[in-house]
């Protein structure tokens, strides 16, 4: 068997926890969405991911799922989700509005009446809330105008924090591939090069190596706009002495990973080579305070006391700390106002973020949380890099 | 000047065409949404391309616009928007929805209060109706009760249907990328590859040669699921005397291209085979149908008749052309139910796909309307090929 997939049956057991977690809320139903750059909780649950529509899942607390698809994946959506149900639904469809004549389309309440059949609908759920657009939601008011909606973000997410054994395996497999695309990158990147090419080579080694997509928009970004905590590549040149900063991800069995690492060509200006080295100090700090058992709010408070007393925080954004799995950033985030405890098998994405007005670096690593410590899910690029 | 960006100028032609437009509508303001993979209608105004976190732009009908911004992004946004004025709100944050204790972020009642001083907001549109969610909704309802929300996409988006030169000169580099992506395939593919390793060659080409992104995600497929109208690789091999499905397009200056082939390696099965042709002669059929002045219901009453003349009726799922631009699939469809004129530099994506039980193929070129006839944006692939 692939070794980098999740197993049916893992879909099913996520299934009946979610469904139990549905109940407990007092809800009759959950509605889940997901758009193309965001299907995590969708596929999470059906292995379906959306792409030009988008897609939800209807979940009764009772009975079986089915997933709801928009005008052209019916047949794209059989092939791939485990799911034996699939709907299609004009809320789905593309944003650039297709009218489709002389297409069938199901209703919200045409499913309801067929996934909740003797059970009137009363209090429904709406997970991933943040991303869920107006046609579904104006639909479902228009359809159900006495039903309660609720954020019911809280009955799927915490089922996704702690990784089963499956699920690290994809993200061993991604984080290693994202090594072997630094890797590449730094065998091969030339003064003069635009930053969009030095992605290309990331972005053929990662497809190479066995990855299904990238796991975030990857980025190379050389000089000023290194600042930028988050950005995109563009035509600018990369040239020597400054610093060059890549975040490279790739994605496995729905699994993100990202590796960060600021580099340079030749020697960098003191001041920054000073900061850069401070980043990968603060980066281990950080690893070294994560452990099973630890109140997560106590990593960052840790961390903050000790940047401070280094004399480095007006150079700090926030961070350092968020959760990763099929998102490279995920629920929990690791925030002073985090009042859960760090638990085995809990994923995180070690981000730690310098900058001042003309550059900054991102020192990039992911962890799974394990007793007395963590294991690193990639490793081979902390270190400084001057090629 | 580099020939594929789009110029300040146009960006400042844009917001007064939108201002106009906005004002005719009776309409106070705008608001605008962009997600990291539905950027078009924020970058069309800004040149801003959001990344993890949303974005908008809250246009006045009179005075300057604003560009919202989530916690991480507002150096990035500084740097890369042609607006000078960004906020930050907490409704742009990402999908994980950090706290970001210690930050301030500004509200829709502060930003209407600075961006619209001495007016009082009546009615407000919404512009990316299909992908403006929750969070931006809600807060928008609590804080202007009062308020008229009015899906307002006629307002901004009929400026994007006709092309000027710098957004053709923008398509034609990305559709030549493509080309050049699907010549490096046809030339690299081997049987036992997967499709995913298929399309890294894709994303490898697609950078080399100057584009910024995938104009669309990118496809090839293998076998039975080429009947999928829309799909995702996968890790399933490349084989002989199969239809292998490509479609690749390159994004270059925020304008998507697409390129759709179905070929073999080895020949095809006859029922295949013929399919295949009658595909390519349709594809040709629907081009030559399509010139300025004509209704576009028109060109699909045309081609549906032509087809059911043909016996084939029972293959086709809908088509056969769609508007491309920004972003791969866009406003105007062209359905039978469509009642506009095709205009001058409109530009489509023609785009006749046929299926059968267990097989299908998409054909796919971009045009450019003219009197007469259109500019082809591609053309190297409209032939079957056998390698």
């Amino acid at each position: 068997m692939n070794t980098t997939t999740i197993p049916k049956q893992e879909f099913t057991d996520r299934l009946l926890k979610f469904q139990a977690k549905i109940k407990e809320a007092g809800l009759d139903a959950c509605l889940v969405h997901a758009s193309e750059s965001d299907m995590a909780n969708v596929r999470y649950l059906s292995e379906y991911w959306p792409t030009f529509e988008a897609s939800g899942v209807f979940v009764p607390a009772e009975g079986d799922p089915v997933l709801l698809v928009g005008p052209e994946s019916e047949i794209y959506a059989a092939h791939r989700s485990v799911f034996r149900n699939i709907e299609r639904m004009i809320e789905y469809r593309e944003s650039a509005e297709p009218e489709c004549p002389g297409m069938a389309f199901k209703s919200y309440k045409e499913i309801v009446a067929k996934y909740t059949p003797g059970r009137k609908l009363k209090k429904l759920g709406i997970v991933s809330w943040s991303i869920t657009p107006l046609p579904v939601y104006m639909s479902i008011k228009q359809q159900f105008p006495d039903v309660e909606l609720i954020k019911a973000d809280s009955t799927l997410l915490p089922l996704r924090f702690v990784k089963s054994e499956n699920e690290l395996n994809c993200m061993r497999k991604a984080y290693n591939i994202s090594e072997l695309a630094i890797e590449a990158i730094l065998n091969e990147i030339k003064p003069g090069m635009t930053e969009l090419q030095v992605i290309g080579i990331a972005q053929g080694e990662i497809y190479k190596h066995g990855g299904e997509y990238e796991g975030h928009s990857l980025y190379c970004f050389c000089g000023p706009s290194t600042n930028n905590a988050i950005s995109r590549p563009t035509n600018n040149k990369i040239i020597k002495n400054e610093v060059i900063q890549l975040n490279i991800g790739a994605r496995v069995g729905g699994y993100s990973s990202s590796v960060g690492i600021p580099f340079s060509i030749g020697p960098l200006p003191k001041h920054k080579k000073a900061l850069v080295e401070f980043g990968l100090e603060a980066h281990f700090k950080t690893i070294d305070m994560m452990k099973a058992g630890k109140p997560a709010g106590d990593v960052v408070k840790e961390y903050e006391v000790w940047v401070k007393s280094c004399g480095f925080e007006k150079y700090m954004l926030y961070g350092p700390c968020h959760s990763i799995g099929m998102m490279e950033v995920e629920q929990p985030w690791m925030e002073s106002t985090s009042n859960y405890e760090l638990k085995e098998n809990m994923t995180f994405q070690v981000d730690t973020f310098f900058y001042d007005k003309d550059f900054g670096l991102r020192w990039e690593n992911g962890v799974v949380i394990k007793n007395g410590g963590v294991e690193k899910l990639s490793s081979k690029f902390m270190k400084t890099v001057e090629i």
